[in-house]
């Protein structure tokens, strides 16, 4: 059911339990230290069952991209107002600010280098990069969709959505691995610039005043 | 000399051997394949002269941190104009498009997807942390700097230049690690939206024309 709060309650399937386990994993061993027996040990399931749903861990690390790309939707639609600037911001905040409090949610310091240090792996991996690609296009859609609201409503300037999207991914992209890579908590001071961004470049300033 | 072309011609001392050394070899083998071994080798040089400069590879690492820097610095200069405008867009373009062609420099993509790969051991590595607080903070005063010129020439908006730097900066590492961990290319096009950023964000429009 796409409307449950990620993480919370028991896993709806074995899968959805090898991917929780595998997320947890990611942050408390890091991905040198990610085996199968570990996942299934976290999973409460025996390495065979993990075996009857992934070829290994490449396989279950493709599959685990796809899993947070749907679990970011989950949030977001949770957490929509319906107002595209309003949406677009709080889309942001919730990779850049401290995680929305849904239980057994995991602090975001830990989710954002367990990010980085996956997404690492693709420099050596081609199937890795052509997931990537894959949902780093579906994420911008995501952002484009937005954008496209926010111009009908009239609420945003008549910019190109795909290469605004495009501006918007790539800064979040430069937060994460600044964040997850520097000791001096770089996010605070880019989320505000990145609002700042949105403002001047997207909203169109309300000259008619509120009447 | 740091009118020097980098990588050209024969490294100075040993210490720019090994450094010189350690970018091959990271190309070549990637991170994990780093050994001491393979970069004196590299180098030309014995293991104890390595041990002479540095303590292991975390400290070699370390300082290889500054000596990308000290590079791209030197690039930056032989490549400056003196316009701001125009050198905040070859400082990025020296990062996102082809490398210019000085003799033996490494092509593109490899630079990007190993300086990636180095990076993401922060991850787990509070020291190299905090060097990269402290190499971005260094990296972003480049860019104050350009920013600030083009304020007090009149040619760039009243921005805020340490908020707009470190916005370059962001979009700058969102470029480099989608590049080096998406199999699509994704710079080519990213390096026009941040052109297009530059223009609407900083470039006073010339209302009285050329006159």
């Amino acid at each position: 059911m796409s409307d449950r709060i990620p993480f919370a309650g028991d896993p709806e399937d074995s899968h959805e339990a090898i991917m929780r386990a595998t997320f947890c994993a990611l942050q408390e061993y890091g991905y040198a230290g990610l085996s199968i027996q570990r996942i299934a040990d976290e999973a409460d399931l025996s390495k065979s069952t993990f075996y009857h749903h992934f070829d290994g861990k490449e396989d279950l690390l493709l599959s685990f991209q796809e899993f947070m790309l749907a679990q970011f939707d989950r949030i977001v639609q949770l957490e929509s107002t319906g107002d595209p600037e309003q949406d677009l911001k709080t889309f942001l905040g919730l990779i850049l600010d401290d995680l929305p409090d849904y239980g057994e949610m995991p602090e975001k310091d830990a989710v954002l280098r367990s990010l980085v240090e996956l997404r690492a792996q693709a420099v050596h991996n081609a199937e890795f990069r052509e997931k990537y690609a894959e949902t780093d296009e579906q994420f911008a859609k995501r952002f484009e969709g937005l954008i496209r609201d926010g111009i009908e409503q009239g609420e945003f300037a008549d910019v190109d959505p795909e290469r605004t999207s495009q501006m918007l991914l790539t800064i979040l992209h430069g937060a994460i691995l600044q964040h997850a890579t520097r000791d001096d908590d770089p996010a605070v001071e880019i989320r505000e610039t990145i609002d700042e961004y949105i403002e001047q470049h997207l909203v169109v300033e309300d000259v008619a005043g509120d009447a």
